[in-house]
């Protein structure tokens, strides 16, 4: 077994549908691009895995584990093994009246939630609205072409990874700074991030996976934001006579 | 003259409106509440007002600069003075056909926004809908009672009134740090206001008034929002053979 429970690796993965052949996800930009599916607000290039985390599907998970690091492999994970056999039963019908009643203008395509519960319009036809409340990909066989990119080793990597993951910034721009005595991991916050819609939960979520999977490592974590002033010229020009500059001074 | 331009200085002020007598804002949480206008999302108590800052009614204003720190006065503003006369062209009708085609379900009181101009629904009568669009307050002579509580001439004091006044939290509860000789101001977050609604743009607001108010003391602000791990028990009990661990690094 190459890879066990806890090891972060970084993996690049495509995966299209069996039947048809068509591309429905992927890491890699620039063939995103070319199918046809890029999403610009997604972070592209090789993405975090730490095993047995469950953040992909269990069975690409396990198939990972028996791969080396370089390695490339493709695997197929029948509906079983991916989004579970699509049910008839979870294919409704509704009279058109039920949505106009809402004030909801439906159409074919549309993605409804009906409390929680996710359906997509299938068709509407003599006042029968068809929403199928499937997965997607239910009843799909999914072809994975997967390579191990790396295997993180180092804390900063790992850290940085897992900022990545989170703040959806590129590894290298995570700027962090750690001390590994007093187990404190400082992350600067990019300016040009700091209104991303969530930002404040991905930070939670962040320190949350942090003091999980490096708890050995990271006791305190301090999110760091950091303005300075960008003119100058002002300087002393309109300096008043208080006097309670200097020294340094730190209250609760 | 008192007070001048820039000046830090808390207030305590109650309005009401003239005809009626009804108290329909103030400072003084108890006195809210007794008048059924508390709103538990507010921050009642002193309030930060800077000279000439444009954040209160210029006319308050120009009265408070007259004023001494102690001193309560009433003042009373006729409408030019205020919110500005009541504008009978401000008030327009409507078909009621018109909410309906957007599916607006209108009702009396209902605030309605126009395109960026807020009115209220005055009356709904034979299918046309009476809007008026005027400030709620236009054509109100108000009266203020205020009361200088305090001028603020120490630099802690100052940032302590605006982080309270941007995030929202008691004067006590604004933890700062600030460092006289580098002019570096550090602003620590409490946790429990970590993912207040629009704590980022209100963090990005305090550090521009601070830039402006305070140009010759600060040069940076860095905001800290800091994690600690709850348990210690897990400790030292994975502990892993990984190499990463010993000394400062700092990585950009």
């Amino acid at each position: 077994m190459a890879l066990e429970k806890g090891d972060f690796v970084l993996i690049e993965y495509t995966v299209r549908v069996k039947e048809t052949g068509n591309i429905i996800d992927t890491t890699i930009g620039e063939l995103a691009k070319r199918e046809g599916i890029y999403e610009s607000s997604r972070l592209y290039g090789p993405m975090l895995v730490v095993i047995n985390r469950g953040w992909i599907l269990k069975s690409l998970e396990e198939a990972l584990k028996e791969m080396d690091v370089g390695e490339e492999k493709e695997i197929e994970l029948p509906p079983e093994k991916a989004y579970g056999p699509r049910d008839p039963y979870k294919v409704k019908v509704f009279s058109i009246r039920e949505f106009r009643r809402r004030g909801i203008n439906v159409r074919v395509g549309d993605v409804i939630d009906f409390g929680g519960a996710t359906g997509i319009v299938k068709s509407i036809t003599g006042g029968r609205v068809t929403v199928d409340f499937n997965h997607p990909l239910a009843g799909k066989t999914l072809v994975y072409k997967v390579r191990i990119v790396k295997k993180l080793e180092n804390i900063l990597e790992k850290t940085k990874a897992l900022v990545s993951r989170h703040l959806e910034i590129p590894m290298d721009e995570a700027s962090i700074e750690y001390d590994g005595d007093s187990k404190v991991l400082i992350i600067n916050i990019p300016t040009r991030i700091m209104t991303k819609k969530n930002i404040q939960y991905a930070k939670i979520a962040l320190v949350s996976d942090i003091f999980e999977l490096l708890k050995d490592y990271v006791r305190k974590v301090l999110f760091q934001e950091v303005f300075e002033r960008k003119t100058s010229e002002e300087y002393g020009e309109e300096r008043s006579s208080t006097s309670d500059t200097g020294g340094k001074e730190v209250t609760q």
